[in-house]
């Protein structure tokens, strides 16, 4: 049991919620200041592999290549946009924890950004974004026909590549993961401007959606260094929770972060129709009134509600909610690591696993 | 040298270019005559393909299932939508040329049919289509969201299925005909509106967007039953010239035919500005005024110069130069078929190329 789950137990007779509640805030305010000082940057965090994120850049700009010279443009656009390539250094982090980082690795975590990056130009058609990454959108920019087949250029490039890589069972990981993604998002479609929607049905679209991905990084990890069947599991759990983290963070930053900070449009999601946890738990926490004002701004998406909307959840404290079930998130991810790994690479992962929550503190 | 080229060569010193294009019209209308009578329907075109083809229907409905209803909803809309199955009958009658066909064919067609559906749905959504296979798009009773996100659902899906095949091979050609189908589809959009585009430049496109996914059917017949790279190369070559036929079909109906007959609407192709062969021919062949109605209806995509259009090409002989065209890949394509085959299938295989060219008389 951690410190914030000891203390729980100890206060949970004896004081009144209102006490425990601010003692909790206590804590994981230390908790946070204290993981911020292990947090200096990705830079920092990727030290151990940062020659290969120098080859994954190389292995990427070598397979951009098409005759086609708006394919290159849009590719590149999106590709060097600033994206943090989470998931490249994921999955090389999970690599050198048990073994060796090889060029097959740096293949899978190229292969890796191509489909999270034909998803992004495709969302953001499907959600007709306008700014990502504090740059305009690739549809905002060239249009949503071709940011739809450079996203189908990418993918199929992605399973070029994969061929190359000659391993079924790596295949099998990216293409279940690849039909998943696409489910979940189809799943967040039907479930958008409905604000029936629960925490089990908001769950089930980010594990779906983002964390699959990441679970594949981890699969693919231990099969490339051909580790048994119980490491690919341990690896896959441990995206699981990654990715959960990723996407609860991102959730958060869409009501409390500004544009600049996150950016992209904020309230973004709230104009999309998406009922995303902070939503779902304000919902949960408001009377009536407020409810009838949640409810509306969901179903319409409309945009003059935001400020209303960021100030009920902030009233609600969904959001301290959210960040505790983030931390308990954390600390499986943790435990899962806790053993005999090479220690530079144990502790990068877990910097960047708090790094990944932090970024909505 | 075949008749029609045989009585090119004879006239063309003797005759003026009338009376030389009059007979050539007069041998073609008799061979199309001819050819008519070898065609009853599909239905007897896949006679020796039946069972199969009930077997592709059968993988096909058994991987559609997703838990999200709307997935296959919107799959089985359009998977049921009255296609032809053109691409799944090719792959089946070269598997049966000179072989047998098995359980592995049966999954490549439905993988294949799996592809171009994706791609319809995509295409459908670049193109605003509104009508395809005389009903709606899919896109237009589903929307846009939707249509992209279960075109990837199905892109993916279908390398699921050829995990499953466990061939590297089959995989590495369907991986490289899905990618030159999305920079065949960039390619047209970039053309579009431009009535600069040449003869050259279509046919960059159509064998991207048509014909690779023909060859992929061929090349993958020949590798499932372990044919040598020469038969590999044959099928493939024959793939080839089967999508030419079939887009200079579809092409010269957007222009010839009725809503009806063709299924989707008129001069949808206008429309979006896509340069096919017509206008590119018609083009050539016109005086200086008639050009510029062309451009500006190029340029444009304005419906109402339709009539126009298509009295100018019906003027031009553009419809007569295209179907020689297609007849000079017709008579490829029973070249190459020429030799000891399985009489059955090699039969279909040539009455399917014609079926597919005189779609369009």
């Amino acid at each position: 049991m951690n410190s914030i789950g000891l203390i729980k137990f100890l206060t949970s007779n004896m004081l009144t919620d209102f006490i425990c509640s601010f003692f909790l805030r206590m804590l994981e305010f230390v908790h946070i200041q204290k993981t911020t000082k292990n947090i200096v940057n990705l830079k920092e965090i990727t030290k151990p592999i940062h020659g290969d994120l120098n080859c994954v850049d190389k292995v990427i700009k070598s397979h951009l290549s098409s005759d086609i010279p708006v394919i290159n443009q849009i590719s590149t656009y999106i590709l060097n946009s600033g994206g943090k390539k989470m998931r490249p250094i994921f999955h090389l982090l999970l690599a050198g924890l048990d073994g060796e980082i090889t060029e097959s690795n740096h293949d899978v975590a190229s292969i890796i950004e191509f489909i999270h990056t034909a998803t992004l130009l495709h969302d953001d058609v499907v959600d007709q974004s306008t700014k990502r990454r504090n740059i305009q959108t690739a549809n905002a920019v060239f249009g949503n026909s071709a940011s739809i087949l450079v996203g189908d250029f990418l993918y199929s490039r992605s399973f070029q590549m994969m061929v190359k890589i000659d391993n079924m069972n790596v295949m099998k990981v990216l293409a279940d993961a690849t039909n998943k993604i696409s489910e979940g998002e189809v799943l967040q479609l039907i479930n958008s401007h409905n604000p029936q929607i629960n925490e089990s049905q908001y769950f089930e679209v980010i594990e779906f959606k983002t964390a699959k991905l990441f679970e594949a990084c981890g699969k693919i990890a231990a099969i490339i260094n051909k580790k048994d069947q119980n490491q690919v599991e341990l690896y896959s759990t441990i995206g699981k929770h990654f990715g959960i983290i990723f996407q609860l963070a991102d959730d958060i930053l869409d009501y409390s972060g500004n544009s600049n900070e996150i950016g992209k449009n904020i309230g973004d999601d709230l104009r999309e129709g998406k009922v995303t946890l902070p939503l779902i738990l304000t919902i949960k926490m408001s009377n009536s009134k407020d409810r009838g004002i949640l409810t509306n701004a969901i179903k319409t998406g409309d945009i003059n509600y935001l400020p209303s909307i960021v100030s009920l959840i902030k009233k609600s404290g969904a959001i301290d909610e959210i960040k505790e079930i983030a931390n308990q998130h954390l600390n499986k991810i943790e435990t899962l690591l806790d053993g005999n790994h090479n220690k530079k690479y144990q502790d990068s992962l877990l910097k960047l696993a708090r790094f990944s929550l932090l970024r909505s503190v």
